[in-house]
């Protein structure tokens, strides 16, 4: 294997020709295979079923007096409150337990600055001429979309491999109407980097124009390694307050990917002070969250200790699964100079950079031969990849068989639209 | 026993003295009893917990192909739909299944109507310069809170045994910025009264200058007959869609008061155009509500029939608690003159008429008995009882013996109020 861009056009078209049959016969399989999405696998999800089963009879149902199948506790149960404050490292007070999604909770913090502002605010953000947020990309496109959906502008800063790029966002924030900025600190998502000591340090000590400015702490992956030992992570609500920024950061977890994707339990973390303001408005979109599932969390996750368990037990499954993607990447690819990509220990996701202005002819010809990908772009604020190269691959899903036969497919249509590129 | 406005002064101040050490009789057994909101009691608890293993195992996640635990089906579950469906006498496609909390979805709706607007929006709530909606009162007050925390101008519509006084809706809607009307269509919140088909169809057949207008139909109580046979109710989707009104009706349900209160199940039911334009904004919010439970009230419910066998053990509960708190009105205050009260055959409240101007001087001295109501006023738009005379009576969450007790200091605390007001 040659690199090709050192390929004359001849070897170039000869070889394109060989990997073209190969596409056809692949496309004749008529596979169905999707690594669109972080969606854990059916192996997972059996490996935590008997959650199901931690609660059986009323008796049960009562949680340190409290009946939990009843009306009540909007906040969440506080020994839920204790469970997470263990997991995030910060304390039961800043603690607010909600349903099954994390992303529903950051969409009502975001909904309720724009219409009754957040405690900082002058007005509601519905009420500002311009609303603009930083987005770290590539990122979550579901995280953009929310600020999308509400018509901000999405300002783009560059992810390092450390983190956001801070010298763009210190410059950013002294622009009154920056509001706040997306980040996942811990296997960011898609590319799978633990943001830096010095980065998560210059973070908190922000000093924003906008006094409402929020930071969206989205610790979704906190105890998800795959590879390795458990990475510690620090607590963004105590370092924000010991810089003078207690009410800046708004964290969030679930254990979506840790119990059950549709079925677990989310939390926000954030001061006493933010929880107070936002709770006062909570009372009037809810009575209370599903205690009945937090307890049976309570139940069966039991502790840190414990749940970091669990989680190796998710990482046997998982750790293939990556395998047989780096593996591919690197032995059918790594020799082209045609790509480069991320190698993370933990998350849900790894980061392909194709050949620069290839990523929507790889995404389409996998698609047409059966397997879905991430969309070309989704990566960026308004789906736009300006070097139209990033692919974030998802490996959680299919089986580990089916996914080596999917990341063959991938690596020859990485290869065919590098060569279109190239020449042919 | 005597009507109090027949007699004399010193008659009055005899009898206040005698009640007035029978209330401090009643302050010295130090209760702690509620009464302020429509909780099902741990009797009604324990009769549906079985609830918690009709799932055990992965097997049994699979519905129709479908596994429930992972992410996806944002509507909500195919078999979720047709149970909902069935039990609303609507179609399957024009139901939405949420989370565990009616009120969350219909709290979103008035979110969305203000940071997005409605299908039929000329702009977003938020750039309207004046919203009124319209509270037929007594009503719920967590509808009229919703509309209040947004900074809509309530508007108080008298409510008839029949229903709103229509004549009032039909004249109020010709304002351009009413945007909607609250209604709890079967046993209303705390009347108890069903809707009258003619209200109903005066109200498929509006004819509002807003555009948008939002018949929010929160059928709270459909199948929640305490006394007596299930009575039949229309659909109101279809009654508005043959008056061209499609796309007015959003009807809202639960299974709050059929299985667990914190951890049932949600539906909204609106027109297919409705739930495409709704569905849309809700994929930025969340990616799936919990199909987990929504599969276990599949499965427990199974359908309407059986639901209605389930309502009726329910109903075995309730009635002997209904009975207590009339059966006290009736002996200890009907001969006095001094209040009236509803009859109802289902939902969850009374609604006590004290003497006028006595309803706030009732709930303070119940609540320095130890007893809580629902506060003076909070069923009429921003808290305020024009009458000051309104009391929403919840009997469902004490068991019978203490709710004959708190009976007792209720009389005994009517009767004084009242006695004050006439002048001892």
């Amino acid at each position: 294997m040659r690199s090709y861009p050192s390929m004359t056009p001849t070897e170039r078209k000869s070889e394109y020709d060989a990997l073209m049959s190969e596409y056809e016969r692949f496309k004749s399989l008529h596979l169905s295979l999707n690594m669109a999405r972080g969606k854990p696998g059916k192996e997972q999800l059996d490996l935590v079923s008997d959650i199901l089963t931690v609660l059986s009879d009323s008796d049960d149902c009562m949680d340190e007096g409290l009946d939990v199948r009843n009306y009540g506790n909007l906040s969440g149960l506080p020994s839920a409150k204790r469970l997470f404050a263990d997991l995030l490292g910060t304390q039961p007070e800043q603690i607010f337990v909600g349903g099954n999604a994390s992303l529903s909770l950051m969409y009502d913090l975001i909904a309720k600055a724009y219409t009754h502002g957040l405690r900082h605010s002058p007005r509601p953000w519905a009420k500002e001429e311009k609303v603009r947020f930083l987005c770290p990309a590539p990122g979550y496109d579901r995280h953009f979309k929310i600020s999308e959906s509400f018509g901000m502008e999405l300002v783009t800063i560059r992810m390092t491999e450390n983190g956001p790029d801070m010298d763009a966002v210190e410059a950013a924030v002294r622009d009154p109407s920056v509001k706040g900025i997306w980040c996942v600190p811990k296997y960011s998502n898609p590319e799978g980097i633990i943001y830096s000591d010095d980065v998560i340090d210059r973070l908190a000590a922000l000093r924003p124009a906008a006094p409402d400015f929020a930071l969206i702490w989205d610790n979704a992956y906190c105890v998800h390694e795959f590879a390795g030992e458990f990475v510690p992570f620090r607590d963004i609500l105590s370092l924000c307050a010991a810089q003078g920024n207690a009410d800046m950061p708004y964290e969030f977890a679930s254990t979506s990917k840790i119990t059950f994707p549709g079925a677990g339990v989310a939390v926000m973390a954030a001061s006493r002070d933010n929880l107070d303001y936002l709770e006062l408005l909570l009372t009037y979109q809810t009575i209370s969250y599903d205690k009945v599932n937090q307890l049976r969390h309570v139940k069966y996750l039991k502790d840190r200790a414990h749940t970091l368990e669990l989680m190796q037990r998710h990482a046997a499954v998982l750790a293939p699964k990556f395998e047989a993607v780096l593996d591919a990447l690197e032995t059918q690819i790594a020799p082209l100079d045609i790509a480069r990509w991320t190698k993370p220990r933990g998350g849900y996701f790894v980061s392909l950079y194709a050949m620069k202005g290839t990523a929507k002819r790889v995404v389409g010809l996998m698609k047409d031969a059966g397997v879905v990908l991430t969309g070309a772009g989704a990566t960026y604020p308004y789906g736009v990849d300006p070097d139209d190269s990033n692919i974030r691959i998802a490996p959680s899903l299919p089986p580990v068989d089916e996914l080596r036969l999917a990341m063959q497919v991938l690596c020859v249509c990485l290869r065919l639209a590098a060569l279109e590129k190239l020449g042919v």
